[in-house]
This record gives C-alpha cells, sequence and structure tokens, in this order.
C-alpha cells in the first residue's frame, strides 16, 4: 500500500445544501480530486489526448460518519494499491479540521477505458509513477 | 421489500463532463431525486420546516457498469426497505434507454437526524406511508 | 419574438446551499435545460455527433429578485429571437409556484461553435425548426 | 476600485462537460470561491451563525470569451468598490495560464440579506476590512 497522501478541501457555498451540511455527493468529487493530485493532473490530460485513454470508477463504497460544514478545510487522506494488471484500489478519508475521526471513509475502484469504453490495462505512464509511490 | 418505483432521469450538459459520459457523483443526485419522489418532497419540507428532521445518507456502495451519455432519458428504479426503526434501505438501479442492464447500481441506506446531527426514530409521517407502499 | 416556451423544474437537495434557498450559478443550468427542450435534445446530439457542432453561450446578463426554496416545483419562461446568421438571443424567466413576478430573469446570447471553437453560422437543421416556432 | 486579488482554480473532471471545456455555470462558482477569499470565509461563516446575515448576487453579467480545458490552472483577478451603503460591485476575471484576455469577464453586484431576505446594510465587520483593502 502506498503513503498516505493529503490533499486539502475547502468547503465553499457550492458544497452545502439546505441542511446546512456538504451535499453527500460532493465528497466523490472531492476525493477525485485528491487522486488527480496524486495520479498528475497534465499526465492525465496527455493520456486522454494522445492514446485516448481515461479512468473510470468502477465501484464506490461509501461511509458518511459525520457532517461537514461551510468554511471548514478538510484533508483528504488518500492511499492506494494495485489488484492486478487492470485495477487500481484506492482507501479515501475526509476529515475535519478538528476530527477524532474520519467524516467520510470511501473505498473506491478503478479501471482504465479508451475512447470506446474498452477495459485496458493501467498505461505504463501512470503504472510507473504510482509503483514508486507505493 | 417494496414495490418497483420508476422516476425519469434526462441527461443535460451539466450531467456529463469531458470524457463525454455522465460525471459519476451525479448518479447519486439522480438516485436521490428518485427517493424524493418516493418519500413526497413536500412531506420531506414540511418535516424539516416543523420539526427540524431530516434524512441523511450513511451509507452508499456503488458500481458503475456503463457510461451514460447526453440526451439519453434514463430509468430510475427504486425499491426499499425497513431494517429496525432508525434505518432504511433502498435499492436503486439507473437504466439507460436501451439498456440491457442496469447501468449503475446502488445500495443506499438512510437514517433520519435532527438539526443537531442526532440520529432520530424514522418519524410516523414518513414511516406510515413507506410501510403502506412497501 | 417567440411564443413563450414552458419547462417546470423541481427543487432538490442537490440545488440549494447552506443559506436554505436555491445557489445562484444553478438557475444558468436551469436556463440550459429549458432551451435544450426549445431546441430538442436528441436534435443537438446529433449535431455534435455528426457535425461536431455545438452552441456555447455567449453573454449572459442574470438578475436574481427571490430566493428559491427546496421542493417548489417552478416555471422557467423561454423566448427567444435572432440576431444576425450567427447569434440566438434568449429571454428566460424562472418563476416559482406562487410567484408574482420572476424570481431569476437572465438574457442569454448563444452562439455555434465547432470543435475548434471556431464560430459557424446557426445550422440549418437548428435554424429551420427554430424559426418555424418563432 | 480596491487592488487586484488573485486566486488560482485549478480544472478538474467535476467542472467540464462533454463538449470539452469547462461548462459555463461552474465559472459563477470560481468567482464566488475568489470573493470569499476576498472577504474571509470564516467570516461570512460567523456572521451567518452569529448574526443570520449572507450575502446574494443581485446581478451577474457575464461574457464568455474562451474555453476552458481539463487540468489547467487558471488565475481570478478580482477587483471590487462600493456602491452606497447597500451594494458591493465586483469585477471578476478569469484567465487561463497562458492566455492573452480574459476568457471569462463578470461584473456581479452583491448585497447583504438577513433570514427573511430582506435587504440589509453591508455589516460593520464585513464593511471595515473591504474599504481597508480597497
Amino acid at each position: 500500500m502506498s503513503k498516505v497522501y493529503h490533499h486539502p478541501v475547502q468547503i465553499y457555498y457550492e458544497d452545502t445544501d439546505h441542511s446546512g451540511v456538504v451535499y453527500h455527493p460532493n465528497f466523490l468529487k472531492y476525493f477525485e480530486r485528491a487522486r488527480e493530485h496524486v495520479i498528475d493532473s497534465n499526465r492525465l490530460a496527455t493520456l486522454w489526448q494522445e492514446k485516448g485513454l481515461g479512468f473510470a470508477v468502477y465501484k464506490a463504497n461509501l461511509t458518511f460518519q459525520d457532517g461537514v460544514e461551510f468554511a471548514e478545510i478538510c484533508d483528504v487522506r488518500t492511499t492506494y494499491q494495485f489488484d492486478g494488471k487492470y485495477k487500481t484500489v484506492w482507501r479515501q478519508e475526509l476529515w475535519r479540521p478538528d476530527g477524532t475521526r474520519a467524516a467520510v471513509i470511501a473505498d473506491i475502484e478503478m479501471v482504465c477505458l479508451d475512447k470506446n469504453k474498452q477495459l485496458q490495462p493501467i498505461p505504463e505512464e501512470i503504472l510507473t509513477p504510482l509503483k514508486a509511490g507505493e
């Protein structure tokens, strides 16, 4: 398993709903932002433009333990590992500023797809740096 | 388990991302819209205004099987059951217009919270109609 | 100027923010949904897939007069006209269920772009039905 | 008029649509994030919790000049001034990394509302620091 990567997320108006806390689907956005920083967004952009390859979430298991409020600056903690040559498995947690436990926990499985939405092995240019960081 | 409820979702520009298909967190939005129609949005609004009670997703397990494209009118199929007096458990699937399997499958657990984010039993005014439809 | 087109929009959790009303950028989403129904989403999808042509908002002037709340079913009222062969000009208003004035008013200018983001005349397959409805 | 404030915005999957560029309503989100950093999010949170006062966009005039793509790190440039004791007027521009002109330009008018959505003068705790930065 990789080391723990940290990514900060500030909660804006856009993130909340009328119940006063973050609207639950938005956590999937934060987790994706964090993964993009681990993988490197420019590497992803190049892979898409040059080879038509992208990553897709195949499974996401989420547990929502605590509400998160406007103006909080949270910490997304990410680790990953490989499961064969097609799948990466991510554990991601969002922690509130003074949290004593994760507010949201996610187990995410990602696969690589070509432009015809066919499964492809994780490409070398992503695999190598991720393996090095594992 | 309840009967199957159907809720149509049309895919607009706002729903897609630059890979050409629906951005994965958005499916959680569609599933919530469908649940609100089963429970009745006005009943939810009243419960929130008069008693400060709302529903929150506690767990969501999602499987993304197929990409969904712009302009498609999809069918969200929802069933639910009760698990004790605190929890409702929902099975929800999104089907594409000519799908031979669900494009996305979700198992969702919901709980009722008061304004202090404390767990409350499912209130009568929601429980009774849901039990009737079960 | 065209006749007035009506498009209903129900306000869900996803639409609101922690101030208790609809988050202001979302009105641009509703106005776009309404325009897509006037133009016909399938016609737009075909135009994109077959000719690589799409529509882009060039200008949007918005006035937000009243907050809109959860569970309300609003009415988006749309009219349009042409301004030369490159530009369509839309007047769109969102009305609350018992509104005595529009809650939000928008004047929108749209243009047609090819995949290289170059300006193109409004294509025949859109122009003709829109002219007929004007 | 105030000095120019800079706020970086990275474009993620969530920001784009199937045409390959940022979905236009999202620019209103970025402009709001930038304003919150100028005003100070914690100050806004306190004002809301303690006095029930918040800011609302009253008018927004937007011009979309260039598409913005995935993985770009853009610069939101913000200036503001006062227009009487009720209104702040903001000029905001989003610049792409190598842009020779603003990709999107916005003129925004904001007002302060209480929990009953009644207009209030800009409160001292916001006015004073903004006046100092003007």
